[in-house]
C-alpha cells in the first residue's frame, strides 16, 4: 500500500538510492515455470544503461543484474524474484554543493519538505536510477507475455521540434540509433539537434510511443481499474512524465463521432482510434500509448532558486545527466506496460501450475 | 483489490448498473467529525444530473441521494458512509434491440467477451450512470478539504473545434452556462455547435481543465504512488478519457529546460509549468490537470458493425444519449481529484479524532 | 485498504450502524454467469436472524435483503453486488442513558478515544448487527463453492460448560435446535443451562468449528497470505472472537512430531491434524477451523466503569441483547470462511467468463 | 497484493530461498528521521540465529544483514528500506535425495501441486529460513516503537509438556537461557527434556507468548482490519503457528460475563482478560497474545509417505533440523507483532517529516 510497489497480482516492489550501495527488487507473483536467466534482463538493462552514446550521461554504470531468489534450475518456481544492481560509480562529491539548494523543477524542495531531510546525492530516491530496476521487472513481464504471443514495443515518436515521419516508419531502424527513432533521417537531425544543445547547455522533452500486439480480448477491470486507468497510472508514474494518452488521445477533442469510433466487420474492426481499449477493456487491437517527458530539469545554464534557508540562490547543475531524459525513457515506458498487461492477465486469468495453458487459451 | 474501489485510506467503492434498481456506494476513511447532510452531496449531483439543458441526454433522473451510515447528529463518525440513489427513470425497451449487437465503439463487444454475458439496458455498468457515485463521493472530499482551506475546480477549456479565451476566462462564468464554460462568448458559440450537431445527429469531444488550489506542500507518494500518477489514474478512470495532462502536459515535448523550470525565490515560484507537481509530490501551487473525452459513441447516424453471432450490421443507436459526454464531465473531473487529494492527505497525514487539526497544521 | 473491506479478488465492503437508517455491502470480484436470487441470500440470513428462540435477543428484525445491481436475468453479471437491508425494530431511547457512559467490555470506550464521539445507539458500528452482511456475503461465496463441489459447515462445539460428545455427532442436528449443536442431548442441556443463566442476568462464551469439505489443494498464498493466516484474520474480525485454530490448534503445545504429522499413502492422508492446510496451502483435506467467542458484554448485572467525564459509575446494560453471542455466530463463522476460500480460488484460478469450468478443473 | 507483503502503510516484502543465493526484503513506509544502523538488526537477528545451543539446528549462518538504501548519515530517510542477507552454508546435497519424495507434514506436496514443481533443497521458500527477514522488518519497528515508548517482548510459556510457573516469572530470565523461558527452573527441564527428544529423534510443540506495552489507545481500523484480526493474520503467518489467542483466548469459552468482563475505576481497568483490545480497538492497556507452533515436521523416525509418482514410500529426514521450531520463533512472534503495532499506528495518525511528534501526542 506504501508507494514503492505496483500492480496487484504481479506487483514490483523497488529500493534504492541514486548514490546508495544498491539498487533492489521484489518481482512478486510471477507465474511458475517461466524460463529466466540474468541475460534475459541485462538485454533491456543494456538498453536503457547510461552511458551508451554522447547523448546521454557519462555516468558509467555495468547496471549487473544479480538474481537472489525465485528461480531454480533456470525456471521461474511461482515465489517472489529477488533482483540485485550493486551501484559502482557513485561521484558524490558533485552534489555536496547542493546539500543546502533545490534546484529548480527537481524535487529537492519538496522531499525536505515532506520527509524533514534528504539524500542530496544525485537526486537520491528522486533520481532516474530507480528506473533500472523497472526495465529489470518489466524484462520478467515481457518474457512471460512472449509465450503467450504478446509483444510491446516503443519508439522515441518526438524529440524536442522533431518528430518522426510515419512514410519512413522502420520498427527495425529503432535499435539501430541512440534515440529509439524508428525514423533514421530523424535520428540524424536529433542527433544534431542534442550536440547544439549540449554546447548551449540545455535540455529538451520527448515523446515516447509504446505498442503492444497480441493482447487478447478483455484485460481490465471496471470501474476503477480499467486497463487505460492503470496503463496510465504506471506510465505517468515514469520520472518526468508530464502527459499520457491512450490511441487518438488528445486528438479526441475535436473528433467528431462518426471520425471516431472504430466500426467492425466480420473481418474485425476498420481502425483503432480508441487504441485498443473500450470501456476500459481490451479490445483485442494493438493497445497504444504516448507520454510526455519534460525536459530534463538539470542544466548548466544558472537558475533562480532558494536554499534551505530561503535565501536566494543561484543554481547551475554540475554533475552528470542527460541534456534529454526521453532518450532512455523508451524501455522504460515497454517496462511499464508490460508489467501492467501481464498483472491484468493474471487478474483477468489466475495464476497455477498451468497459468501459461490458460492464458494461451485467452488468445 | 477488484476493480470497483479506488484510493486507499480513503476509498470509494461502487455499484450500480444504468437500468438496474439502484446505484450504491460505500465510502470508507472519511475523517470523524465533519458536519455533512444529503444536501451537501446533493448540490454536486445536481450539476452533474441530466436533463438540466437541451445540449444533454433527455433522460430525466432526480439523482437524489440516501445516507444510510457513518453519519450521527450530522457529523461524520468515522465509521463507512453508505450511499443510495435509486433509479427512477428506465427506459430499458429502448435497448431491447441492440441486446445481440455490439455498438461501434462501445463497451458491448469486450463486456460480452470479458464476463460471457451483458446486462445490455442502457449499456449496464459501462455507462456513464455510475459516475453519480463518484460526484457524491467527492462532494464528501470537497467538504473535508473546504475545512483545510483547499479548494478543487473545473471548467470546460474546450468544446469540438470552440476553445476558451484567455482573456475572457472566468471563474464565475463557469455556472452561468450548460457546459461549465469560463468563458461567455465561447459559451455562445457552442450552443449554436450543439445545436446544429445534434441536427446532424452526431458527437464531439471536449476538454475538460480542473484546478485543485490551498493544496500543502509534501503530498505524493514515490516511486508508484506519486500523485500525478495516481491524478493520472483516478482521471482516466472516468468514461470516455483518452488523455491526461499535468501543468504543461504534452506542450514540454518541444520545451527547452530554460522555458519549462518554475524558478523560485524567497517569495515563491516565479510560474507553474509542472502544475504544482514535482518529483510526484505537490509544490503548494495549485495542481492542475486536463483531460480529454473521446465523442459519444451513441448517435443517430449509422455505423458498420457486428452482432454476437458474428455478422455484420449496421447500427443506429436509439435511446437518450448526450451528443457531448464532455458537457456534464467538469463535477466528475472534480471529484476524481478531490478524492485523489483528501486520499493523499490521509496517507501524508493520518486519521484520526483530531486529524482536522493535524491536516490544518500542514498549511 | 480502510478497514471496511475484507478479501483480495473476491471482496466484501459493509456499512451500517446497529440503529441507523440501513446496512448495506457492495461485493466485488464475484464470477459471472452464477444464478443468484435474493432468496439464496435469505436462507443464511434467517439462520442468523434474531429473535427465532427464547435463547436469543428478542430485537425483532425481518432482515429482508435486497439486491441492487450485479444480478442481471437470474445471473451474476461479474459487475459489483450491492445488497441493501433496512433496520426497521430500533428502540433508540432504550440506550440513552448510556450515551455518556462507557459499558465494561465494550467497545465504547474506545470508539470515544479513536473517533473523538460515537454513534452510541446499540453500540453504533461496533454492534454484531454489521454481521447480517457478512452472512449475505457468505451465502453468495457458499453459491458459487456449491458449484464446484466445496461445501462450508460450522456447528456450536461448546457452550460455556457444555461440550458436545463426538459419539452422538450428527451434521443433521444442527438445523434442528436453536444452537447449532449437532448433538440433541447436549442441545437439552443448553437449553436449561440458558434458562438459568437468563435469570441469574448473566452471559457465556462458546466455541463454533467450521469445516470445509471438497477444498482442492493449492488454495493460499505464502509467505504472509498463507490459507490459514487469511482465515485467521477474517475469523478474529468476528465480534467477540478472541482465539482461532486450525486442525488441532493449541492441542499441538504438547503433541510430538509422531503423533502430530498426518502420513499419506497412494489412498491419501491417514489423519488430519493440520486440519487441511500445510505450508499455508490446502491439502485438499477438509479445512477445519475453530473460534472462541467472549461471553456477550452487556448483561443485566451492575459493572464498575466511568463516564466520559472519568466520574466512577455503576453500569446495568438495558435493551435486548444475546446472552450468548456465540448461539448465533455459527452462520457468520461459515461465511468468513466461505468468501476466504472462493477469494483464496479466484486469486489461484482468476476470474473470467468461464472461471467455474477452470476452477472444476482444479478437482 | 501477492503473497510477500505484509502491512499497508508499513510494508514488509520479502524474497528468498533456504539454500538459495540470498534473503532480501524491502521495509516502506517507515518514518523518516529514525536512527538506524545495521547492528540494530543485527541483535534480533541474533537472537533467533541457529545453531546457538545444542537444541537448535547445527546449521551455521551468519546472518549478517546489510542495508542498501532508506537510511542517509545513519537516519532512514522515509525512502524504502532495503535489506540483504546472503546464504553461507548450504548443504544442499543433503536434500537430493527428497526431491521427488513428499516428506510427511512439510509443504512438499503442496508446493508441487500448486507450483508444478519447487526448489526441495531445504524446503526452498516454505523454510522457517524466510523468518530471518521477519525479524529484521521487526527489530527496524521496535526500533520506532521504543522511541513512542512502546516496548514488545516475548517468552516461551511452555514446551511440550513442561510449562512455565507463574510465581517464577522473571522477564530478565528470558535473556538468560536458550529457550526464551521466563522460568529458570522451567528451563533446566526443557533442556533435559530436548536431550532425550533429540535421542528419540522425535520432535515437539511449543506456546509463545507475546505482550506489547504502552500502545496507545485507540489502535485497530473496524470492522475487518480490528487489530487483533491482523495481529491474527501476522501472528498465524508464522510457520508452523495452528492456533492465535488474544488476551484469554479459549478460556473465554467456558467463562461468564461477570468474570471476563474487565471493570473500570477513574485509575483505570482492574483486570486485563480482552489483552488490551475492545472491539478490536487498542484499549491502553498490555496487548497479550498467544500462539500455538507445531512440532517440527522434519525427525529421524521414519513416517509414510509418497513419491511425486504416487508410489509409497518411507521417509526418514536427514539434513539439519531444529527438533522444536518454538525455540527460535519468540523473536519471530515478537517481530510480527511490532510491525502491526507499527503500521496501525501509522494507519491511525500518518506519516510525514514530524510523525514521531504526532506519534508522541498519542500517549
Amino acid at each position: 500500500m506504501s508507494g514503492n510497489t505496483i500492480g496487484k497480482l504481479f506487483t514490483l516492489t523497488s529500493c534504492g538510492e541514486s548514490h546508495g550501495p544498491a539498487l533492489a527488487a521484489i518481482i512478486d507473483g510471477c507465474p511458475p515455470g517461466i524460463p529466466l536467466t540474468e541475460a534475459d534482463l541485462q538485454l533491456d538493462l543494456d538498453r536503457r544503461k547510461p552511458g551508451t552514446s554522447r547523448h546521454t550521461t557519462q555516468r558509467r554504470e555495468a547496471d549487473e543484474v544479480r538474481i537472489l531468489s525465485g528461480v531454480f534450475e533456470g525456471r521461474t518456481t511461482g515465489t517472489p524474484i529477488g533482483l540485485l544492481i550493486e551501484n559502482t560509480d557513485q561521484r558524490s562529491k558533485d552534489y555536496s554543493d547542493i546539500k543546502d539548494t533545490y534546484r529548480p523543477a527537481h524535487a529537492d524542495y519538496v522531499y525536505d519538505h515532506k520527509y524533514g531531510f534528504r539524500d542530496y546525492r544525485g537526486g537520491g530516491r528522486s533520481s532516474a536510477r530507480e528506473t533500472a530496476m523497472r526495465v529489470a521487472g518489466g524484462a520478467i513481464a515481457k518474457k512471460v507475455l512472449a509465450q503467450l504471443g504478446v509483444s510491446v514495443r516503443g519508439y522515441l515518436s518526438q524529440l524536442g521540434p522533431i518528430e518522426i515521419a510515419a512514410d519512413r516508419f522502420d520498427w527495425d531502424e529503432v535499435s539501430r540509433n541512440p534515440f529509439f527513432s524508428p525514423d533514421a533521417e530523424a535520428a540524424a537531425h536529433m542527433a544534431d539537434y542534442m550536440d547544439a544543445l549540449r554546447k548551449e547547455g540545455n535540455s529538451v522533452g520527448a515523446r515516447i510511443s509504446v505498442v503492444a500486439s497480441g493482447v487478447p480480448v478483455g484485460l481490465g477491470e471496471p470501474i476503477f481499474d480499467r486497463l487505460d486507468a492503470e496503463l496510465a497510472h504506471a506510465l505517468m508514474s515514469i520520472n518526468a512524465v508530464k502527459g499520457v494518452e491512450i490511441g487518438d488521445g488528445f486528438a479526441v477533442v475535436s473528433q467528431k463521432g462518426t471520425e471516431h469510433r472504430d466500426e467492425m466487420t466480420p473481418e474485425g474492426f476498420l481502425s483503432n482510434h480508441a487504441g485498443g481499449i473500450l470501456g476500459g477493456i481490451s479490445t483485442g487491437q494493438d493497445i497504444i500509448a504516448h507520454i510526455a517527458l519534460k525536459p530534463t530539469s538539470s542544466m548548466r545554464l544558472p537558475g533562480r532558486s532558494i536554499n534551505n534557508r530561503g535565501e536566494a540562490v543561484d543554481v547551475i547543475t554540475k554533475g552528470r545527466h542527460d541534456p534529454c531524459v526521453g532518450i532512455r525513457a523508451t524501455p522504460i515506458a515497454e517496462a511499464m506496460m508490460a508489467m501492467t498487461l501481464l498483472d491484468h492477465l493474471l487478474r483477468h486469468r489466475g495464476q497455477n501450475a498451468d497459468v501459461r495453458t490458460d492464458l494461451l487459451k485467452l488468445k
